[in-house]
């Protein structure tokens, strides 16, 4: 597969070449909420796409739309159109004067909240996090009896879900020290970020008609960069029988851009290998194609900058790959009792750690809880997140032969 | 406080009289979904009423629409007016000519969701129920320590919430029996009804910003009937460490009536009296007001009617006032990290389970996981549901001097 040329400047080699083309919503001058697609340094601003009759009719009515739903409702056959579309238009020398027109600069453009989110639902795909987490948990006992069967997942809070930029309060809440008689109400001392991939659901499926596996990733829309916030402390106490809740519910960021299934195409990947003596999956969540290409080869990153720091520095690098279970296993997990889910629907993968120490995605598992504080140039130390402290999600596909996919950022300051 | 006439027939006396005037959402003969409230058997149309002129011009607004959410972000003082100008056209001779061809026979209605609910949120208030299953699964450890201080509480899954009369499927999922090797995936055994009771918020507030404990009350729109169906063998497996998943959302139905704390206040009672010994609330969830008043006697059955019953049987009664933890504490541990909460999310009780043996509101705990069969008259047991199972939710406030104030009826079928 060759690299495409855009005649939009700054778009080849960027984040955003014209193989890319995610998809987005920003506030035009003028205030309104309009569908853009990133290109290089710019938004193909598509609502006025759409105005100027340059999409196809159902295309152009759902672009017109304020956020991404009714694109996301119509499958994966309109997304693929959308993206043939742009890059005819982003390509094509004949249809330059018309698009430039329609081009606002990325730089400036307040990014909005890409769809209404109905349900967010986080994962725990990632064995090394589950391992790392549980060690620290129940050490005699870090992965429990069912993580190997089940893709374990929770019900997040969809209205906390925050786009990249906005400010994150540190939470109160009721912790309690371990020596400590009783708990406590107070501002959490132990704020962390999960590094994560949020995927949307695209066409949703009717309540009690599960999704099965080798339809999953036809219900996939794209994915995005997503930190699931964590107040560690108020976790420990509050999590027992039902789970989290207000340690992870006070905000959790996305990036504003979200990649499309058809632009990471060329970065599938096989599905992380099972170590030998592992269970199989159970039919349901099995398959040839799965197993052979259900992966994606995302290369995540965490940057982190403090207040003192000019700029930020890179404190862990993983890969979606490493994931134990894929995205259409979760999907289809989750659709498997007739649960039924709708186009804007979040799902995401939980902290995406690796095997490596500096493979992990949260402070949690790298200070493991606090007790080997995080060495920053400068000399200052982390065991958790301190006020003013900026974290920087980064994610991006690379190939030989391939244009680079990004992801772009999903950054946050604890205030 | 003494009784109201209203010159609807029927009215008096019913689960709906004019004390009452609970607001849910219809389909009118010409298709649309209207915002109506129950009077004796009819609905008042509240378009209708609106298109005629008869309301305020702010709730003609909100009651123009498909759902009560409008309604319900303007807040208490709202629902009060609105509840005033009701009962004025419902019981003044003079407007009976103009509203009565307003009414629609309840019969014959379809009802729908009452509000577009954009988050749902279960607790587990109720200690009784907390200690009855902690038992059954801890056996030497029913109440974990964190009970007596956290409203504990998870996210459900909102796009599964139905309307009572939705058949609810029996779901798959995995399950594990004890003294099995491995998992396998089918229909669940150990389907189970829960009763509960629904919250509905109606101001909601912004993220960040906390809602103290003498204001939460303020943000609640209304109750209703809430079962929380449950597959006990999928939840045995899943529930670790992150909660109940699939074991839950596969379907939650819901009364279609949400009777106002309007409707409520003759009904206030004190808070469950913690016994000596269990500690005092932390400061923000504690106050006077609150342990004074901040419970409601609403008694709660829950009636079983099997494919070879003609007449449903009465299978426990309970009563609201019962809950370790009050609505108000609910609302305000929920938003106390700064959550955002928003017009026409859902928060629920958890099981309203009683000290008693026939106060027990989930099949699990009155047969002790299957253990001791329910004995049926016609000779039928149950362990847990069975294909052909209706299970209907009732619920009421009776007091001497006063209305009776009904919940109506929340209903579903296992098919």
């Amino acid at each position: 597969m060759g690299v495409m040329r855009s005649w939009v400047a700054g778009a080849d080699g960027s984040d955003f070449p014209l193989e890319n083309l995610p998809l987005g919503v920003f506030r035009r001058a003028d205030g309104k909420a309009c569908i853009g697609s990133a290109i290089g340094d710019s938004i193909l601003d598509l609502r006025a796409a759409a105005d100027a009759r340059l999409l196809q009719k159902e295309l152009a009515a759902a672009c017109r739309e304020d956020a991404l739903n009714a694109l996301m409702a119509m499958g994966r056959g309109a997304s693929q159109a959308l993206r043939e579309r742009m890059q005819e238009l982003l390509s094509g020398a004949g249809a330059r004067a018309r698009v430039e027109p329609l081009l606002v600069s990325r730089a400036g453009a307040e990014m909005l909240l890409p769809a209404r989110i109905g349900g967010y639902t986080d994962f725990y795909a990632s064995v090394y996090h589950a391992t790392n987490v549980g060690r620290l948990f129940r050490p005699e006992n870090p992965l429990l009896p069912n993580y190997k069967w089940v893709p374990i997942g929770y019900h997040g809070r969809a209205s906390s879900i925050v786009v990249s930029g906005a400010e994150v309060r540190r939470p109160s809440g009721q912790t309690k020290a371990a020596d400590a008689k009783e708990p406590s109400f107070g501002p959490s001392k132990a704020l962390d970020y999960e590094l994560e991939v949020g995927f949307f659901v695209g066409q949703g499926n009717r309540l009690g008609e599960p999704i099965p596996l080798a339809e999953a990733e036809r219900h996939v829309f794209g994915l995005c960069l997503l930190n699931d916030w964590s107040a560690r402390d108020v976790q420990a106490w509050e999590y027992q029988p039902l789970g989290p809740f207000l340690g992870k519910n006070f905000a959790t960021t996305i990036s504003p851009w979200i990649v499309t299934l058809e632009a990471l195409e060329p970065f599938r990947a096989t599905a992380l290998k099972r170590p030998e003596g592992d269970p199989k999956p159970l039919k349901y969540l099995d398959s040839a194609d799965d197993r052979a290409s259900g992966g994606f080869d995302v290369t995540l990153e965490v940057w982190l900058r403090t207040a003192q720091m000019r700029e930020p520095v890179r404190v862990s690098r993983g890969n979606l790959r490493d994931l134990y279970w894929t995205l259409a296993q979760m999907l289809t997990h989750h659709t498997s009792n007739g649960c039924n889910l709708q186009p804007g629907d979040l799902l995401a993968t939980g902290t995406v750690s690796g095997a490596l120490a500096d493979s992990v995605g949260s402070l949690l598992e790298m200070t493991r809880r606090g007790a080997e504080p995080l060495m920053l140039p400068g000399g200052e130390t982390r065991k958790f997140l301190e006020t003013g402290d900026e974290v920087i999600l980064r994610g991006y596909c690379e190939r030989e032969g391939c244009a680079r996919i990004g992801f772009g950022e999903c950054r946050g300051v604890v205030v």
